[in-house]
């Protein structure tokens, strides 16, 4: 019995109207290609990206967060003229270190990945696609914000063996866990052309853009002629696919492949199908163009969320005096700061509540909390991962200064009451060092 | 044929492991119950919100995004002490005006809605709960931050007859749109404790809080004996859950009924089972209580989040000049400001780029257009919703200023360009009028 991976459901009243929950997101994007292409106002390269739940039926779900049956995926689909395939923003990246197992070193059993800059794994040829590089490296900053040092973390080539049809080059993004050791969190294949060609295909919808030459060209060129007969005989309920797959290939594969080969193996969704010279014949042509239709290459950078949530709270997770302190990254805490009355009388938490308010107004996600011993309410928000907390004591109602504590290394300083919201922005967003945001106590 | 709603699946490799989709978030913050009573730190009054998709198998789905077979609820459970059921937020929004059609007003086949403060609601008894005339009126007013106005929004309240077994009360809050009449956009269900208490008497698990008295009491009570031989000749493999369901019922009310009526009807999961003086009898004691056990009741704002979106939208959309404008709420707009260069020469992209790079630094959501007439982007921008277009032009290079541009007036005014973050910030939380933004052109 064949174990189908995927949930299905019946849609509507009919038993026949069968559906099937969405294992990724990417098809979505390769749909709904040519509205993306508007919107991107018909140019290339462009990028599309999608946050969305993505189930599949696994047969043991295990190790908690990391193999789940119900996930959310973030992916892009990134556009590119596969004619002019330089990456814009490459040196962004260029001197960027990167760590790669290869297929190359798997082969020869090396385990240990080989550090290079992005230039170093495109000039080498490591990575094939500039595109592809250029996620890689962003996927590894991305990570390294996330608390994940470069040692923990590099990508793995996969072998063609365990790659999907649908790509000519694929690295996996994989993290060491303390319990489960290196975990796969985000992938980067070079789809190629391969899901919009298979779409147009199927669909008879031309998904290719259109992209002027500077100025018109003769061009001497092959065109494949069909023999519409010999294929409906060879082919059979297939042959109308495989004659729109044919119209889109290029002529000169056909004809080299049948010139050397005697055969050409057209692939499509899966299959390979052999088509031999009594199916088609080549002609040359003299034409002018204006331009020509493509179909853009695709590299995909996809992200586990929930992994990725998981890998953060577990290099955030530290114990300082048998307490738990969440170093989260400042920007992902979901409480930013806390403010705290040193006692509950003498009109401290009157003017705690104010300044909480004051800070709420700002934007801020800042909490109130006047429970328990000052201890108390320090330990609860470094468990929580709250980065700042402020307590309003005495010497506030005299000359308006705030004691600021930092959750990491548990140093305070003073600062004035009306500077708080400012200072606050800056350390949030790293642009401070926290002894320079008042006086050290 | 029974048509289920619910959309039924696998999971695992084995047919008797049916699922379904939920058809609303609810449940889960009712199965979480107890942690989330303990991350509000074991007080009442407190609410619990989620956002999530839900999925119900509609026959025909229709009317575009109304009505989906895969929509996302935006819900809160928010849970009250009923003996307590004082709201603690009401006088924020006491005198906030709301329109009702009760179900008398149906009953009398009126088709306008009353118009009355929340406080006159309260206390002519059109809505029970204080707590939901709190969300109601919190409802309203997120409506008309939507873009609809008072007249264009009610509540309808269900009549009995329609109203879901588990809620004592329920007003659905209904918009206008211009091409499907009136149309729910969230329902405010006082559900009482009844999942609270199904869930106990399903799981046998007590979800009951324990609050202390301010001093212990003396208290006479009634309390329950059960004749469980007795309960278990009648009520069979029910019987279990028949003993638990009534541990969970205040003996006075049974002991009334049974003396009144000679019968008590026990509700349970849409069910209603005959309880005689055979299966129980009431004893009384007199003993000293700290404290009491009680279920907390919830009242349930729910919001159906893409026909708000669909209704945002539509009270959005207007036409100007045969254009577009589409008038978002400010802090909607997905785009907040675009910076146009005027011409695409002359150092002005290289301006309006240094200002919108600086704008994205800091924090705003902004655009670049150097695409066409400068009218063209202006159109663009408009259709799009974006509140503010911002160009740079030869003026700009000689004393810093730029053209600032309101969406919905078309007026300009010249800001300096340094002041453009603090301007941009106050108009896109409506602290400032437009023509106070700068020099009126």
């Amino acid at each position: 019995q064949i174990f189908n991976e995927l949930f299905k459901t019946i849609i509507g009243p009919y038993a026949e109207h069968a559906g099937y929950c969405r294992p990724e997101t990417a098809q979505g994007m390769f749909v709904n290609f040519k509205r993306l292409y508007d919107f991107a106002r018909g140019r290339l390269p462009f990028g599309a990206a999608q946050v969305g739940r993505c189930l599949r039926n696994e047969i043991s779900p295990r190790q908690g967060p990391i193999r789940l049956r119900e996930f959310t995926i973030m992916e892009f689909e990134f556009f590119f003229n596969p004619k002019n395939s330089e990456c814009v923003k490459l040196r962004e990246v260029e001197g960027e270190k990167i760590r790669l197992l290869t297929e190359g070193l798997i082969r020869r059993r090396v385990e240990e990945p080989v550090e290079v800059t992005v230039n170093e794994a495109l000039d080498k040829g490591y990575i094939k696609a500039e595109w592809n590089a250029y996620f890689m490296a962003r996927a590894k900053q991305f990570l390294n914000e996330l608390g994940v040092p470069d040692e923990n973390q590099y990508f793995r080539e996969k072998l063609p063996s365990e790659r999907a049809h649908y790509s000519a080059q694929t690295y996996d993004q994989v993290v060491k866990l303390s319990r489960w050791g290196y975990v796969e969190v985000s992938g980067h294949a070079w789809r190629t052309d391969y899901d919009l060609r298979m779409h147009m295909a199927y669909s008879g919808e031309d998904l290719r853009v259109y992209l002027p030459y500077a100025k018109p060209k003769r061009v001497k060129r092959k065109r494949l002629k069909l023999n519409k007969v010999e294929l409906g005989k060879a082919f059979k309920d297939k042959a109308s696919l495989i004659l729109r797959l044919l119209e889109l290939t290029p002529a000169e594969e056909v004809a080299e492949a049948l010139t050397s080969e005697g055969v050409y193996r057209l692939r499509g969704n899966g299959e390979t199908y052999e088509i031999k010279p009594s199916h088609v014949s080549v002609a040359e042509e003299e034409i002018e163009e204006k331009g020509e239709r493509i179909l853009p290459s695709v590299v995909e950078p996809s992200f586990g969320l929930d992994r990725m949530l998981y890998v953060t709270l577990e290099y955030a997770y530290s114990e300082k005096e048998e307490r738990v302190v969440l170093k989260l990254p400042k920007d992902l805490a979901p409480i930013e700061a806390a403010v705290f009355p040193l006692m509950t009388k003498d009109g401290l938490p009157e003017r705690a509540r104010e300044i909480h308010q004051n800070l709420l107004s700002q934007g801020f996600n800042v909490e109130y909390d006047e429970g328990g011993s000052i201890g108390r309410r320090y330990a609860r928000m470094d468990e929580a991962g709250t980065p700042y907390t402020i307590t309003i004591d005495y010497q506030t109602i005299e000359d308006g200064t705030v004691t600021l504590r930092d959750r990491d290394t548990w140093k305070q300083v003073r600062v004035k009451t009306e500077k708080l919201p400012q200072i606050l922005r800056s350390l949030l967003k790293g642009e401070m060092g926290f002894e320079r945001a008042g006086v050290l106590l």
